[in-house]
């Protein structure tokens, strides 16, 4: 039953790279958010939609925020499930992502990134109506 | 008065380099852990102890935690402040460090880290003496 | 016919991250040796073995020299083809692969590398055997 | 006499990062042209320039070709000479910097890369008068 809020609404996998680790024999935590950033991608992507056409449009859409925790290591060339577990708007400016990193069953880490949509002069703007669409659409509300 | 607890433990200077910019044409938020890292490193550096030591005598000392919050852009050739604002003992095995990102008196950034000792296993293991006294010093408690 | 010389012996997919751009809006060339890198992971994991193993039994494989010539842009969402065009020892203990990037048909940029085995003191050793076994193999000699 | 030819043009000190070492305790050699670059900036800063203003004045100098070799490791908190050893132009449009990496007087590397001007429009340009002007002041021709 509660099971259910366990289950990503999107998984990413991604395999580590020897340049990913450190002199401590694990993956660097300051790879982490670069990781996150690639399963944000590839998510857009998956709905039909893709960030570089966000920015011809004239949206950037920095991280406010990030957290991470970081339970047990990875090394090189695991296979890391990058899953989003949510996504939803925080306020009328503000979104966040949730995130778990898995090797397998084995979790790793927890995560999540606070994001607002900007225009090119850096200030704050409502995220366009399509993309609050998708994002409803998603997360089924 | 109470300016004083604004005052940085220690603050460490850093250029911002080209490879650290994204397409949006600011640092990357990625790269913020590693200033942070290179601080620490300095902080330890002007103790007289430095951390290739510390791997050296059995110990690592991965990263548990990390808190970012992202304010204000940063941007290529940009002098910043790496400020360390406190460094304590949250239990007996974690410490935590405060920071905050400055260009100038420009607040960038505010952030924390987490830390605890491991031996070679990766098992937490108390911190050393020295290390404990040295902290104590810095703050002077 | 002289064709046959342009066909990879390995080819690796990778799709540009975000973080892997800087504010010239392209992939930044220090990028590249990572996409290298990546593929000869990827070769070695085709040939049913792994860099991680060969670590662990002792040897160690630096990058002794490497060499990319930049002709075309790379870009945010781009999928890339790593070819691996030839690997071969120029030596006994010098070994050297040529590559292509290409996105699609389009070559973005050619490049070598070349690798000495060593053991864990960091001293030159002739490779093991089953390596140069898999090498033959692999180039049809 | 013959000495001169190995006086650096300029040079510039970095210190290494944890994040720029990987599991062979080594720094990893796509770090490199990120230190390349990092003296680039400095030797332009150093002539009352900078890149950012060129990129603003709608130049862009993007890297044609890097070419490294590795001689000798560089670890953790080693402090680096990235010295520039000349600067020329090898045709109207392309000019490449000569380098060499030293940990105090010992050589752990040599490099170069070659540069050219573009236009936004990713199209080379002759370069700038006043830099044509900078490069033959420095080089002293």
């Amino acid at each position: 039953m509660s099971s259910s809020k366990h289950s990503p609404i999107f998984s990413h996998s991604i395999k580590v790279r020897y340049a990913e680790t450190d002199q401590m024999g694990i993956v660097h935590h300051s790879v982490y958010p670069i990781y996150l950033e690639e399963a944000r991608t590839e998510l857009w992507n998956s709905l039909g939609y893709n960030y570089s056409l966000m920015e011809k449009e004239g949206y950037i859409v920095p991280v406010l925020e990030i957290s991470i925790r970081y339970m047990k290591p990875a090394f090189y060339e695991d296979i890391l499930s990058i899953n989003i577990m949510s996504l939803r708007f925080e306020s009328k400016l503000v979104f966040r992502y949730d995130y778990e990193i898995r090797r397998g069953e084995e979790l790793l880490s927890t995560a999540y990134t606070k994001h607002v949509f900007l225009n090119r002069e850096f200030k704050p703007i409502k995220p366009p109506r399509k993309i609050v669409d998708m994002v409803r659409k998603l997360v089924g509300t």
